[in-house]
């Protein structure tokens, strides 16, 4: 299914409409950019940013069983259940802001309960087939595995609202840093030492054996330079689902809104897999995980805010999303100038 | 009357439930710090975000006659009215907020027609009194003037409703970027060439006008070095008011939500004139305008987003708030790992 560019005559009718509106020119800065990012993918002067959804996609991880986390790997799972119940960042988020939320279990592996969910929370779990490993001695998935994933991102995208403008994503699975530091650092080139970052916060010996395993598998995957095969080779299920998601989404027409680390991992693949998907991605914030400064750097991304945040679970695309909507309500709302009546600039 | 020192105690109970909720120690990362900074200052654990209110001082400057501004100084009472009717900036993303907006005419010079207001709108405006000046061969204000600003400032706050607690300053007024240049300047000790900026946008030939006029000013009272005096002989009945209503917020226990440059240089008098009110301040936003970083240095001020805003009536203040509001609401909602039954960290 093929990609569209976005709208070059669309973006331009935003930025004339912008330098009309009643402020300095170009004085709303990344608020400007992002209106007209909007004009282009919807294809619209006046773009929207509603119906918006979070998808969050949680795994665990063969991984996490070397100690690359400073959590026990029964959190993905306990976590997954919070999250549905509506304690966790994301759900409170996501209510705060009436935003849908979608979590898909694309691989725990403890048990939890499914509780009887609240509106606006929708609970999915795929069927699991193939198998897994722990990336230093054994592919991350194999490829009964990865097709399965990135079927079911594919599904994540076609079950929203049919009028979404504007998918958030995020993940739950604890171990996850370390195969997107892996993948990252397959595709970019680097070492894992560059990109390899303190996670949920492992620091000293932890942190040195974090590296150190991803050195292995990156040295064991070395010949790789196939984006698809180092995903599948170094990443984990989530990092797969979202691949998948990002270019169906692109294909559907949606703007993806771009969180941390873990997310970017992804959209470093699938902009790889086809460079056609990098305009529909945009950056919501700058992880302070050490890793993901040189992903954004990779994908010419300039993220919009900076919070030290590293909390994973989407939390920095909800965070920074209010600022998205202010970026559309000023576009839609304020005065021009020749409808308020106010003298335009002298020059 | 005397201001109090934010409640340690507090702090440290905010810090210590922080570290509690289900999250990686410390992921939240300047979301946490804002919890913990309004928890300190309402004197509670869990602080509350709203009422918050929005307080926008406008006024006229005789500087604006001399060329140091991209827009005619008429702009200043048309966009009044605009914020009145609701097509400015300020009042688009105040009602998409649900934020009241005070409007206090300090002093615009130009006649504008007072429409019936909206709800949440309320509109204010100062006897004027005293005289005004240039700056580069006459003081900004008289002592009289002076007065009647700050007095106004104050009885910004007292008009609040009584249970406000958290405070969004904006300004508008054609020129003002020049007296926050020659006061910030003033106080920092910086020739003008370092601390004035494009303001509306001003470039080449007419920014060496701004700048040549603003270190005029600035040679002009090179012998003062009382923050008040500085205030009334370089700057603009906006700042002084500003100046006041922080002063009078830190004693009534309100939290103040700084906006962009001129707001800044308002509350680098305010502090210098009393280090009491500092804690009560945090910095919503970075502003485009070259000055602006010297004064959130001086006041060891990290702000909370920069997102290329230069726009003023509290627009970056008005633009971060959310965040804040994020930070507020994560704090009050999320589960403890305790309630949650969610596995804590192993070391």
């Amino acid at each position: 299914m093929v990609i569209h560019s976005p709208d070059q005559k669309s973006i331009q009718e935003a930025k004339e409409h912008q330098d009309r509106l009643t402020k300095p020119t170009g004085a709303l800065g990344e608020l400007e950019d992002i209106a007209c990012w909007l004009a282009g993918i919807q294809r619209r002067k006046n773009p929207q940013s509603r119906p918006a959804e979070l998808i969050l996609f949680a795994t665990d991880h063969p991984i996490s069983l070397y100690g690359v986390s400073a959590y026990p790997r029964e959190v993905t799972g306990a976590m997954v259940h919070n999250i549905l119940v509506g304690g966790a960042a994301s759900s409170v988020l996501c209510k705060s802001m009436n935003l849908p939320l979608h979590l898909w279990d694309v691989g725990v592996d403890s048990d939890y309960p499914v509780p009887s969910l609240c509106e606006d929370t929708q609970y999915h779990r795929m069927d699991s087939a193939g198998s897994v490993g722990n990336l230093f001695e054994e592919d991350g998935m194999d490829k009964t595995c990865l097709q399965q994933c990135m079927e079911a991102g594919k599904q994540a995208i076609d079950r929203l609202n049919p009028d979404t403008k504007i998918v958030l994503f995020g993940e739950m699975g604890i171990g996850n840093t370390t195969p997107a530091a892996a993948v990252a650092g397959a595709i970019l080139k680097v070492e894992a030492a560059e990109i390899v970052g303190a996670g949920t916060g492992v620091h000293g010996n932890a942190r040195q054996n974090k590296i150190s395993l991803v050195q292995k598998a990156l040295d064991r995957c070395a010949s790789l330079t196939d984006p698809t095969d180092i995903l599948r080779c170094l990443g984990g299920r989530e990092i797969a689902a979202m691949v998948a998601a990002f270019e169906r989404s692109a294909q559907k027409g949606l703007a993806v809104w771009v969180d941390g680390f873990i997310v970017s991992s992804a959209a470093l693949v699938a902009c790889r897999r086809n460079p056609a998907i990098r305009p529909y991605l945009r950056f919501a914030h700058c992880s302070a995980e050490a890793g993901h400064q040189r992903i954004l750097k990779a994908l010419e991304a300039n993220p919009l805010i900076n919070c030290g945040l590293r909390l994973g679970e989407g939390t920095g695309a909800l965070t920074a999303f209010p600022i998205l909507e202010h970026a559309i309500t000023l576009h839609n709302n304020m005065a021009t100038f020749e409808a308020a009546a106010v003298p335009d600039r002298e020059d």
